[in-house]
């Protein structure tokens, strides 16, 4: 008699995998750890439910790859079992990589980006599975000639994407973001080795790129978690300066590392598993902690940072089209300079700006491509109704205590 | 001990009205004629959960406004509960001028167009109440000076829009049609006597006529339910051609009423208590019977027509972006009248062209106004980020017998 | 490049099969007629969403029989292609013997049971199938060896309760009938042949006997729709009266036949294609048809009956868990008898008397087991928590005109 | 121009109140510590998407208690505006003396219920606020005449339970929570003074109550998360217990100040402002803080216990009817004491046994009392259809690492 495991999942049901290694994987403290790393950092500032971590996400994007792989299986697109359990793997790892409050912290705390780390994990892990993540790493590294299969991993219509925005428009319940992500999958198909969506689901990809945009600036850019993640970035910027200037401030065993030593790339690639083991002890405690420990320090910008955070006493946010006038800044400076009465220089912590932008759609790689009702395929710019949105789109902000 | 009528609706849950007259015209059989008119004519040969009816849409968009009304007033705009009571009584009845198979019928059976027949229903109602009805037909001609009370029941932001997107999407299971209606509502202010949407609402405002468009190409125009539509016209057209023939047709009494006389607009003027007991004898089932009855008859175009509808043999359906040519159409109707052995004349109830347009939003007149946050109002249309779609789409069809 | 048939279901999302059998028995015209037959007869009167029909649902329970099959194959259970087709048509066509308002009319119109009728309706298929639903009738009937296929057909946790509790339950908005289907399907197994449930499946399935039962009391049994059905029957009670005294009205056709030949089950026996064919003209429309033909009729009873229905004036309803004493029955008799001005003998078609019964679950044949995480099996009505309704519950009523 | 602060909340859209005080009070320090504090414990080992806070549901709470409130004011019931404010602060704030895995750490931490903390939360912050909260106060204490304000806030049929419910369903998936609450607000009606429901809703009540026992054995006390909590609590007695040995260990400030200071009842009543605000420092990252640090411990059972449950290598837990025999008990203490080779002594810390219990419905106190439709009234327990269990279910548990 045999059980299969089932997580439970709010937005799918009950999951399972028809692959043990899966199992495995989960099962890793590396993989673990994902379940202390939240999705969408600071995003619960504003849409309290938001608080659903990057372990749900893997999970979710690696059953939507499987209905992926079953619906091309369904329309006798060739895959072997090993080709599906790959697929599956690599997009379970996708994330692996991925610090805590990654988006926000991933200059301040080490020059690494998570998909490098991503790999580097992959590596690891495949050489204690004995090899058997090779073809998952390919896969993801788009090495493998079945390139649809690293589409459903990572392009513009990819499992990763499709289940983010579901998972995110749940947790925060924003109706905008709902897709009918079940139509998108019925409708891929494989196309001179190219993931392809079948014509008449063009309406649902529209759709997908539509919520994918708003929920950009909706939800993702939104000024009040946009003003606590600068914060955030502000209050470890001084914190990594303090130390740097010598100050004993009692910081988690993981971060110190960090802040003593600078991991760049190259340092990742000469002793990789040294740096995973610190990295994968790092999560959402422990910046959560450093953000406690610090209201009650003495040091004025460090206590009111943090406390700030805490008490959700956000700062103000302001945005522009186009870049702030220098003088304008100069101004607000001098404002908060005497309204908290603190050294010029520590203004820099204090007055943020900087830029974010946005593209719903780019027509420079990788395109969607349809597979028209005839046979033939366009790529999705090319339709004859231009619907597409393919600006970017730049938002300039200048955020600052109310005064 | 007082207790309040409910009613049970799957989208909002249950429903109840502080206003008695509500539910006295709700009672009328006037009103409960709507029960047996489907608001979505023939697409449940597509989505076959969507059978829905104007009954529950009316309630639906009443509800909805009642919720919009709410928020106004408790952001302190000044409307008395009579001019509440009204809105209330004027979207009730916003559709009761439906026929069945409205937008299919509307020019084969009777020559006047819908809100006008709502217009009379309403006012025949004000005799029956005693004038009660008089504010609530005020603000749906848009005689009142509080305009923003029309723009709730009828403008491009209107309640009756509101509802039937999310209630044709719930019946429909497109996801595609969902819409954050609950923000929408809740960011409805009220400036210089216009309906206006607060600046962060914005996007779902995006989100909303993204749906729309979406939902006419993917549900209302869809192919299958627009062939099915076309043959129904087509079959009334030779009903109605046969009856005037002489040909003893066995036809619902109201349906034979409106083919024995040709009712226009004046007709209704002259004696419209006649003409609206009648018509409110028409509904789903009197044109369901008509083609149960036409499967068995001996006339081919009757018989031929009606299985088809009835047994889902649908015509094939061609688009274009351009109007067919004139050769191609001759073309295909020899072929047809070869394929079915019908007379050549006949061909007019069998090859069915037109053509069907949408814009999901017109600046022409009554824009969706927004509310800045410096308190200044802006058209959408002069948003910067141009997302708003307002190109005119034109889609030629052609219809005919799959051979 | 093979693309799949996809059936939009607002629940389930896009569903499809595995078997071309499936697309054509839904093609053809006996089962197409489900699209114009209620599967909830009269509850829109109080449960306006719910107008899903017999089609919607047949679809539906062979998509969840589709998902225990696979679930089954999972756990490697044995069962073979031709199993698993089988089993789907099965459950296709278990309800196609349905007429319209079947619970309603089933005696009035005609003497079979409408299980009786599907069989027959199967075994006329399987003729014009060239014998391919052999295997299907043989589960259907319950002659096959592996009991456990039949058992997901109809038992007491069946994929034909589930569906139409989560599909009554998303229609009416009833949320005491939400079921976790999605659990209940993962934790099927077999044991020794039989159909069974993981021990950890229990209050899933506890959940979903309390919502049978609920849904039972409050929608199916809802005392207004109980009362306009009761009032239906008495109609076509009416109709059959005067039809055979000779009274000439203005049927439907297939309506007529069934009127003129009492049809039981020795009729179906020696002449089944006729009857069936005459029986697959039979659907809502014509019992909408006579009821708006009714209400013009000269006869008082015919007249009024239809009327209350159309306008939905409906009858008073009370219930009594003891059966009503005649002399109340006969005290409300004089009453109607007075207050309507009509014969004395004409009340049997207005003061309806009878009982409604409901038990949750039985014990007496083909109880739900449990498969114990030790391995053993037990039924579910012996467990510890005796958590399990086995009381039949009935409930008297009595319903008549308000005076 | 006035605009409206809203909440999102996934489950009920936009939230927002019409009482000022409310968003004072939630943007107080007091109640934002509740945003860092889970609402489920460890049930996210199991159910992944269980992350929601007290905060989130705080707020919930108080949105279902004002629109019970405005369904009673509809229903004429007598409610001062002053008492609909007092009732939505003493909902809001029934919550805030839990402290972090409040169930779970209540008698290691502190030994004082969490009510009787909430109280002296009101009460300092009745201070703060000049008295506007002595209502709340009164009410929440059932001080206050209306005694029906108080069963709104907590009574067997509380919006305090109703709320959780459904949240704890929404974030698990758990269809099994998913209840009627609407339907059940809107049945709420008073009668002598009382919360009543009318009798059409009582399928509803039965509906909630088995939701809530079948969450309890399904969710609550789910194997797996109450092997983690179990395991928590050991691994802070042994914390304690080295402290209390003088072992330096490096702990969050506030959690140290409970553990040098056992602060009960009284310590609370004498100095309860120092105590709170100690308390108000302490949260979820502090339990998860120095679950970390243990795991790098040299300590064997601190840094054992929380590498399991970082890790996710829960113990076993098996369950019993009856008290586990001190035999088998024995026994099995001595196989952990030889698998892991601990000192006889700490198998205190690693064999866990324990019961938990349950009891659907009690009828000792405070009843839910039906409405029947004629006026009169009855307690829930009196109906004659017996559907509510009264029994109290218990559950022994022994829990131990796997050997």
């Amino acid at each position: 008699m045999s059980k299969k495991k089932l997580f439970n999942d709010p937005i799918y049901g009950l999951i399972s995998f028809p692959f043990e290694i899966i199992y495995d994987l989960i099962a890793h403290p590396y993989f673990q750890r994902l379940r202390r790393i939240s999705q969408m950092g600071m995003s619960d500032m504003v849409y309290p439910g938001a608080r659903h971590t990057r372990f749900q996400h893997a999970l979710g994007a690696t059953h939507l790859t499987l209905r992926a792989l079953n619906v091309l299986l369904s329309k006798n697109i060739n895959i072997t079992k090993e080709e599906k359990e790959a697929t599956c793997i690599s997009i379970l790892l996708h994330d692996i990589g991925h610090g805590p409050f990654s988006h926000t912290l991933e200059n301040t705390i080490l020059d690494i980006h998570h998909e490098d780390i991503s790999v580097k994990f992959m590596e690891v892990l495949n050489e204690e599975f004995d090899g058997r993540l090779s073809l998952a790493l390919s896969i993801y590294k788009n090495d493998y000639p079945k390139k649809f299969l690293h589409q459903l991993v990572s392009s513009q219509l990819d499992m990763d994407r499709m289940d983010y925005l579901i998972r995110d428009s749940y947790f925060t319940g924003v109706a905008e973001g709902v897709i009918g992500y079940d139509r998108i999958i019925s409708m891929l198909h494989v196309s001179e080795n190219e993931l392809v969506i079948e014509e008449k689901g063009i309406h649902s990809v529209e759709k997908f790129l539509v919520s994918r945009r708003i929920m950009y600036w909706q939800v993702y850019l939104h000024k009040t978690s946009l003003a606590a993640e600068r914060m955030l970035i502000k209050l470890f910027h001084r914190v990594r300066d303090l130390y740097q200037q010598g100050e004993k401030l009692d910081l988690p065993k993981s971060l110190k590392f960090f802040l003593e030593n600078r991991i760049g790339k190259s340092e990742l690639m000469n002793s990789p598993r040294e740096i995973l083991n610190h990295f994968s002890g790092l999560d959402d405690i422990d910046i959560w902690t450093t953000i406690k420990k610090c209201s009650g320090n003495q040091d004025f910008i460090l206590n009111y940072l943090s406390s700030c955070i805490l008490e959700r006493k956000l700062f103000k946010i302001i945005f522009s089209d186009t870049a702030f006038d220098s003088d304008f800044i100069e101004e607000t400076r001098q404002k908060i300079v005497a309204h908290l009465n603190v050294d010029k220089d520590h203004s820099k912590y204090l007055l943020i700006h900087g830029k974010e932008s946005n593209q719903a759609y780019t027509t420079r790689k990788d395109e969607i491509i349809i597979l028209n009702n005839n046979g033939s395929v366009s790529s999705i710019s090319d339709m004859a109704e231009k619907f597409i949105n393919t600006n970017l789109i730049i938002k300039y902000f200048l955020c600052y205590p109310r005064y």
